[in-house]
């Protein structure tokens, strides 16, 4: 029922983002839209264009007098750099002259497949679309499903794990409330959930060391989602189970290749009575658990307790350390080398996979609640 | 364009698959996808229950005479038990005597969840769906996928990692051919990739160890396919991207907790020089690549090289060592405890995982290549 | 969110409804649903095969004791004659004697299109899926659906308004109540909404007509569904208009050219002041119209006026007057004709109508109001 | 496969289609997008904003250089007077002086369901997503699909049937090839395709005794499609039909309350052998029809022979004389009565009915043929 859509190339006139579905009467947070933004440019470890751009939503439909109207809502982000580019991307008919035209894939990209796939002969008809670039138009929608969830008691955050081969010490997180957790992550410039200098300076040193070899970085994060009422998916048909469309989302974000819920990976080691959570009642509480290695989910199911999401992202591959490919032209090798880029983008990644998971989480809550006036969803919403 | 669903619990009349969009005049091999429902039910550590049933596939429509007629394709396997279970699961109205109604939900399913979700007073009317028996109607599409994409060239196959804290050595497998290691796990009880007895011996004395304990056990598979055609899956938007796919797919099979593409969490630890496939070019292969750490996509699109999932499977939520629960008719506390169950099905989950991949992958060649009638299908593939 | 599909070729093993989406806890009727396929069955003019079949519904899946399960429902109904077909229809490999393969395309059929399309040498392969015998499982989905709705307070029926050139008098229906007129259809053999032996007469004599001819016939039905809330579908987008979604049910019945809501073409003909529904108010009904041109839909929502549809069904294709047609093998024309079958099918079309109708409204009701559970969907219900 | 939503209010920013699928390398003709919105905002009857605007597409994704890039497309038709309504439709927060607050429904609108649905207290939240300017959007996104289309040879046009009571003789059309009365109704300020002073000008007087008496009118119209390819839509599943895609699509443009395909409702009216078109073949066009009444689908898929569609629009909804209704606020009753407004948009209907039949024909067309490259599918197409 929430359809979500993002449309818009990297150095075109904008990202857009298309959002059906959405509950009426629902009053924007336009600041925090913005503010969700920037938390997808910060971070140790960004290249330069980050920090020139500063990303602002305009609603282009669907919202009037700062209340949604039901109808469908269309954002955009708009390129601020979009004049500097308009002779290379503009929609009108054009031609480039030829050492404008990009003929150089770069592995680990969508490149190669893209224009075998397309029938290109100008790998920017790929790079430009399949650019992490995209991603302002899935924070700028999940802001917004994050903001409605918010308003419902849902709280969405997340925070990063590790940075190539550095990790958080698992003692600094365990048994910390998640809450807690992420904010000491916001207030870290590389998003980790731990106050101390030196956990830090490790993480920065890093980065540091993969830029001055000319290498990129990837990492891991964790997402997480508290105040949950139970019964969110449904175990009834392999598409509507909770963590197969939470495993998209996250697996459809861009240098994504693992995704776990709850503890995921390690809970293939253990023996069965480590894993599961036991169940406990009070007449206050209801149903509860004293563990949550389900990650909130179970047969695909919410069973009340926060959703627990990690996922592995690998290094940026446009790294300044050449990477040999084939010009698709000449089919002449040559060695793939960048001179100005991001080396590690996890702190960014873990907020596009907070929007993520608020836009899959409130596809669900509208298949189980009301869904047409916010009003009545909240009176009706437990 | 092509439909997947199944229908069916666990002990009622059978379990139904629904798939659609098959092209027309495919012979199916009937042999074939029953071989593949007795693979789906082998494997060291299973329960009785395994060894009682031969699952047979039945078409009730879309085939005649031994090929496809384009038309929706209905599966069955019947369960050969029903009779016994008639009274407990029958459509027909009836009242149960109270001692048949199951009020005493079990950590790590849906039980609890799914009573509260759907307002029901009896467990069984949520564990009869969401038992991995539905697996069956997955296997059985998907084994009619599989044997498509066979006869297109792509061979899909899987074969066990770990249970639980035995891992197979990692220099036992590198370097080694995909279909080598597979052949090499079909004659393996535990679907281990070696022909070690050793190795075998070890991953079996951890099953006698977990029956022994009443413990249940989990662990990781690989999924992978060969001779997959460039250009399938889209970077284009986000739920075209073929690694989203595949991980709601392999994250939607129960008791799957973790999805990997290619190095997965492993290259989020790596420097990004080690991490992307080069390519390289000669007139006779084409692109290709030495490396394929990318799990052969790139982009959400397929770039030729192999594809590579790995998945985490949770242990077995139902074991004999006692989990505290609480009825949910009386609030009571109880001790969860089942006597006979498997202990392991990490090896039976990886053929699950094949005919996720299979039907996926079929979906996304069909939105490629024409699609209605399998003649034509064969004829313009490359 | 309601999903529903069916399966299955004429003469093949049966026809199968797959309904996914319906809310659990609900008490099925099954007796309704029975007599639902009866009434398809019946009807002055209908063959020879419509007496021999006695359509019962078997519950594959998705009931249990009585009571929908929240999970797809799998409705079979069985071909009682499926032995005498096995050799010709049956899933198995086999060959069929040249005389048993059907080369020789009906004109108004899918007949030709379907062969060309999928590339088959038998037009049995197209024949057996598109025939009308398909709605047997419309019908059974369809009753389910009507059923929830009843209970719900919203009644679903249908009339016969015109079969050939024979028409109800306009002035024997207007005026009356959309019940009083459909309890009188049940009661005729013609499924008109009057009570008179002439008008009677006259529409068995045109069939009669058309018998003796060679010929066949179709015609005009309505479907109205009263007790309507105001608020299913919605203006927002084109595809969530409900009076697109009702149209495009219709018209996918077999042999339905046309299809009307309200006053349809008619309005096209009048002034605005004749057509739009004036808006009235008091404190006891709220908002209500004295007149109901619109059919129940202003704006593709529901207003709460009865839901009115009308459909042109051509006459059945299959005649015994000879139309001219092509082998599909040898390319030589011939002269189609039938011995034995239906004259007239629209009061079995208007049925089916009745099934199109409800399944398209249950499935727009289950988007505005919570849908897991019927206990708290008839708590919540207005 | 191909995706089309619109968003966007009447007097907000602008009109936006978001078109996804289409091939990529598809060399964009931008003045033939402009000329198909010019053609919509024509016709005599129109008011006096259809002067005003002159609307032109921009295209914000998607396109470079000319031509498409296979990823999301995104068009906006700005709204030239948006200034002169930001006040009242600006996204951001504002209040709203009572008198600008609309409180009135009119009969025959989305008004009042849509108020009601959404829990609203201004009906302008609904009116601005319901009006008809919306089909900017459609006729944007259908235009492309039409030159896509055209470029394999298959030509969409329209023309006007009626106007109120005023009907195009039959005998003037009747014979005559459908693109000449095509290129008659484009000469024709009432879109009628004939070239006649008289019948012209009784259509005229009829729109002009309309506006003198405070009356909008209705009228019906035809689509046609040429050069269709068989094997279109499917007979396999109710919503692969073809036939039943148009109606929805049809059916959704506001104010129209009938579809017909082929001979609708008349064949309802004839023998059998008078509404089935026999089947002749020569080596040189192979498989043909000397009639069609079918309107170019049979079973749900095309049959070769142009797709012929009618509708029937109502009269607008808005008018001089006044309609009764009730204060949503007060409950008060008072007359609707707009002062200036279209009288007729019959031929501006048409035309959006030639955007529905198109983005619906090129949707089946991807699902049968190759859909990646524009190269491509033009080298494959029959």
């Amino acid at each position: 029922m929430l359809r979500f859509f993002t449309a818009g190339e990297s150095h075109g006139k904008g990202i857009f983002a298309y959002l059906e579905g959405v509950p009426a009467n629902f009053e924007i947070d336009f600041d925090f839209i913005n503010s969700e933004l920037a938390r997808r440019q910060r971070g140790y470890g960004r290249g330069g264009r980050m920090k020139i751009e500063r990303d602002k939503v305009e609603f282009l439909s669907g919202v009037r007098l700062g209340k949604t109207l039901g109808s469908p809502i269309l954002m955009a982000v708009w390129n601020r750099d979009y004049k500097n580019w308009e002779e290379i991307m503009k929609p009108e008919k054009g031609e480039l002259p030829k050492e404008k035209v990009v003929s150089r894939p770069r592995p680990g990209h969508a490149d190669l497949p893209g224009v075998l796939k397309y029938g290109f002969d100008d790998v920017r008809n790929v790079l430009e679309r399949s650019s992490a670039r995209e991603t302002a138009g899935r924070v700028a929608a999940g802001a917004l499903c994050k903001d409605i969830l918010r308003r419902l008691g849902i709280e969405i955050g997340s925070f990063v794990l590790s940075i190539g081969s550095v990790k958080v010490p698992r003692e600094m997180i365990e048994g910390k409330e998640l809450k807690e957790l992420f904010k000491l992550a916001e207030e870290s410039e590389v998003r980790i959930p731990v106050k101390d200098k030196e956990v830090e300076e490790r993480f920065k040193e890093e980065i540091d060391w993969a830029r001055k070899k000319g290498e990129s970085l990837g990492g891991t994060f964790l997402v997480f989602a508290t105040g949950i009422p139970v019964g969110l998916g449904s175990h009834t048909q392999w598409d509507k189970r909770l963590d197969g469309r939470i495993a998209q989302g996250i697996m459809s974000i861009q240098a994504i290749k693992g995704v776990e819920i709850g503890l995921g990976f390690k809970g293939a080691e253990l023996p069965g009575s480590k894993v599961h959570d036991e169940i406990f009642y009070n007449s206050e509480k209801g149903f509860y658990r004293l563990t949550n290695r389900a990650g909130g989910i179970e047969g695909g199911i919410t069973n009340g307790e926060p959703i627990i999401v990690k996922a592995a992202m690998k290094p940026i591959p446009t790294l300044y350390r050449p990477l040999r490919s084939v010009d698709i032209r000449t089919k002449e090798p040559f060695e793939a080398s960048v001179e100005r880029s991001d080396v590690c983008a996890v702190p960014a990644a873990a907020v596009v996979g907070e929007a993520m998971v608020a836009i899959t989480l409130l596809g669900a809550l509208l298949e189980r609640y009301p869904a047409d006036d916010f009003k009545r969803l909240r009176e009706l919403f437990p």
